[in-house]
């Protein structure tokens, strides 16, 4: 980065190049844990786990969103933020993201109110997600929607999602798997307006270099939340002390 | 937690009891990672990823305490705890915590830019020490001063490192163990406060395990910190994609 070629803006082309390959390197679709998952290896306790867990970061996501909305002053980015916020708590009861994911919760054999309460989530998982709102509370608004940029691979993980469960985990009820249909639609929607607005808004070297930062720290996010997994049920399978009174 | 019995205030005797069973079970004296660094069995790079992974607990310790001070309305108290940021920070430049541990960084062979860079910390230990800060912004004065009461087991800690350190690890300079013979004497002299502090707040049950689950959370934030390390440096041995670029 010392050198003066390294500091010129990147082209359109060479910036997204850049924001695909660090989905390419760390997005967690190659995390072990997730490679267990989509091989059919995971016990059914191991799969309620990263579910119970996971839902930690389903809750977040509209307290998340509307931290960015709240750093906004442009009347129309606003509006068209506001939608996955409406997309995750629904415009009503029994709608929206993170019901989906509690349907999905009870379809594989976990109690709504016990994946509700947070008990089953790890400290570690926590944290990092937790660190997602620090993050987009303490970060510019252009580095907040960067962050959001993972939807640019979530796509291809929901798409070999859901054959993987169906194929492997056929003791999941299909209608559980509603979420991840649902997201296929979402996604690609939502990552087309941040893109264009990362792509925008990214006038210098320097906020391109800040961009590329903000979606490394939100892989990383996604990747420690899965090694907490890992490294409590997979190997050397050691949950904290003093967790779940 | 439900029967009558269970919400009756506790004595103080008992309450301290209740905090120090806290620390008994969870604190992170137990972990693995520092049973293996007690009984000398980390190598040099493993001991260096602890010194430079912990360096950013240290340099955080301030930014918390400039926060819990923030909380406080009373003089009395903010002349209490006002030392605990010029025992970290120092009053002058090569005095204080934060360059004491500098100089155990370098004892250990690294070098002070590498390690005052955060260049070596993992995304899950960021994560956990980072939540440190989040606790303490997002909750009461009690609980943020509650969660400070690791310090009760810390001087037994730092006992037994000293002559870990010397015996298994004499590549180590001496000099760089200024840091715990500073804490021995600091801790004590803190927790006290701390302690009486708790004590004296906690006016109903419901405050008491409210600090009670301060105490834990403190707890789980160094045990991730520990996890983190082990998963990294021992087993399964996996640092995150995207780190140290």
């Amino acid at each position: 980065m010392a050198n003066i070629e390294s500091r010129e803006l990147l082209s359109a082309e060479e910036f997204t190049k850049r924001l695909r390959e660090v989905g390419e390197e760390g997005y967690h679709d190659k995390h072990p844990f997730h490679l267990l998952m989509h091989e059919g290896k995971l016990t059914k306790p191991q799969l309620q786990a990263w579910v119970a867990n996971r839902f930690y970061y389903q809750a977040l996501i509209p307290k998340k969103d509307a931290t960015i909305l709240s750093k906004s002053d442009d009347t129309a980015f606003r509006r068209a933020w506001i939608h996955r916020i409406v997309d995750h708590d629904g415009a009503r009861a029994g709608q929206g993201g993170i019901h989906k994911w509690l349907v999905l919760a009870e379809a594989t054999g976990l109690q709504r109110e016990e994946v509700e309460s947070f008990r089953l989530v790890l400290p570690a998982v926590r944290f990092a997600v937790d660190g997602y709102l620090f993050f987009v509370q303490t970060h510019s608004l252009l580095e907040s929607v960067a962050s959001s940029l993972t939807e640019l691979f979530a796509p291809t993980l929901h798409a070999t999602r859901l054959p993987a469960f169906e194929q492997h985990y056929p003791w999941v009820d299909t209608k559980g798997l509603e979420y991840f249909r649902a997201r296929l639609i979402e996604a690609p929607r939502d990552v087309e307006f941040g893109l264009q607005y990362v792509l925008e808004h990214c006038t210098t070297r320097e906020l391109q270099e800040k961009a590329i930062v903000a979606l490394t720290t939100k892989c990383h996010i996604l990747w420690s939340l899965l090694d907490a997994l890992y490294f409590a049920y997979i190997s050397p399978g050691w949950p904290p002390p003093l967790w779940q009174r």
